[in-house]
């Protein structure tokens, strides 16, 4: 990229011409694999299973680097997530860029070498891709777009939004780290705090789960609108009542201090990294063993009040949680 | 969509919360298929065929509403193209939108009512998608990505990005009419232009070329640097030479004048349901008759002058044709 003529991206590397095939070129040499080196509209990819797992998502996430994480990162493990949480094993990604004018070739290729190496970790190859420019102020940088493809390697597998009753309640780790690092990152809070993203991509451990049970219903990451969102809308979409145990779910002192400082609710704080778990009674302490130290089972699925998630808290008392209502923080992916 | 309380999107329907939902919901409706309706974070579809084309585009025309299509109806089209260009059947369509804080509803409306109508016709599924709203002037009202799944279906079917010494070249129809219907949207220029976009889904008409012959080696939509400049990057990737004949190339009378008086060179400018087919002398009669009385015989693939475009010119001159150095008109996709 460093043979490219400007320090900055112009609209004329958006045109279709010469300068586009110059930066498409030098995109292609990061991720350089047989099927992306055919140069064609589509990527033609050899798929030996009939079950094929589908997903998009854009990422607008500001600022573009953030303690634990960046845009690039992000928008390879956020649709990496989303084909682990159907039960499958990703496989092949696109990468559409949306760049504003006046970007820099530096922090484009700080980027994509960033998408490069968290692909090269969930063993996904980009296939495919696509570059736009837009004048100053028509974007806020840089947004990317990825679509990913995976197989579903087992008939066993069938990953639902739709919880059983009796089904309890994993989750892989801590809450609310990936909010709050956007948000030191945007509002230069580093001195209060070093808290930092939790992205990373969630395949091999949901591998893992599906490897121990066969009983799993629902797998879902707790993006935006947090854990509680993610537990009313499967609530919802079950017709079945969750409970929840405050004292069971994972939240990291620095976290829950700087939430106590800021007034806001971990339980509505984006996460980037984590996943909660729906299993049968019996397989739970076999997912959750799979799932590693940081595991913790911190709710059930119940008959009574479907469509509702009650929060038990330590005082004893219970909460509804309802999903989250408007924005506490934007554009945090 | 009409439900929803706000006439004018905000921030807070991109928080994942309840608005987010809201919105989501009133989408999902006007795509309403059951693969869709099954909420999980990917959609599962069920391939019977190995060989499968995967693409992705952004969009961001500017303006959203042109003369003969709208950034809808360029989304979908768009990327049936493609998928058609590599000889597939389109099949599945994701669908990301990337909202400025401030659009209406009813435009949003009026977009996604194109894309479902384009779907349709073209028989592609939306089966999944996503939706983020960023704040005023970090976007340009609206951005969309689709990235699209399709299948080849016959061990037959060899596209690639290389041509083959004595192809022939056809064209579909006349070409440059989608640059200037954005061009005159975009600066009030529908007085001397009543110029439509020829946007346009083209999977039906390639296939009826792949079922008249087996010797296509190439396909490719001339979009962005139109069509020298797509003519240019097969030479280059064939490594061989293209002559192309300028009495042949179909151009409408009214695209020819306003080129003229504008001063731009028709060859450079984008199409968006067009496109070139490479194939064996042999049968190149019979797909210029499966594509119809618009259909051109252009220019042919020469083992002279390798990775050289030559136009041929009405006076008898040759000229070479270099691809678009850098932009005539951004946004145009």
């Amino acid at each position: 990229m460093s043979k490219l003529k400007d320090n900055f991206i112009t609209l004329s590397y958006g045109s279709g011409g010469k300068l586009t095939s110059e930066l498409i070129e030098s995109l292609r040499k990061k991720f350089s694999n047989k099927i992306l080196d055919e140069l064609c509209d589509s990527a033609e990819l050899n798929l030996k299973e009939e079950r094929i797992a589908f997903t998009t998502d854009s990422f607008v996430v500001k600022p573009l680097f953030f303690p634990g994480g960046d845009i690039g990162k992000l928008a390879v493990c956020g649709t990496v997530n989303d084909l682990a949480m159907k039960g499958a094993v990703p496989l092949y990604l696109s990468l559409s860029l949306i760049i504003e004018e006046g970007l820099s070739f530096s922090v484009l290729e700080r980027v994509i070498d960033s998408v490069s190496f968290w692909a090269k970790k969930a063993k996904v190859k980009i296939v495919c891709g696509d570059t736009k420019v837009v004048g100053k102020r028509e974007a806020d940088e840089l947004f990317i777009n990825t679509a990913g493809v995976g197989v579903i390697f087992s008939q066993d597998i069938r990953i639902s939004s739709k919880a059983k009753p009796g089904d309890l309640i994993i989750i892989n780790g801590p809450i609310a780290e990936h909010g709050l690092a956007v948000l030191s990152a945007r509002q230069n809070l580093g001195f209060i705090s070093k808290i930092k993203s939790d992205c990373k991509n969630l395949n091999l451990q949901v591998q893992k789960c599906l490897e121990v049970s066969k009983k799993i219903s629902v797998l879902r990451d707790p993006t935006r609108g947090g854990l509680a969102t993610a537990l009313s809308e499967i609530a919802e979409s079950s017709d079945l009542g969750i409970e929840v145990y405050e004292e069971a779910i994972p939240i990291k002192k620095e976290v829950k201090k700087m939430c106590d400082i800021l007034g806001f609710d971990p339980l509505y704080i984006a996460n980037e990294g984590k996943f909660i778990c729906f299993v049968g009674k019996k397989d739970a302490y076999k997912v959750k063993k799979a799932l590693g130290k940081e595991a913790r089972i911190i709710g059930k699925v119940v008959s009574s009040h479907p469509k509702k998630v009650y929060l038990k808290t330590i005082l004893g008392s219970a909460r509804i949680l309802l999903p989250l209502e408007s924005e506490q923080l934007p554009r945090i992916c």
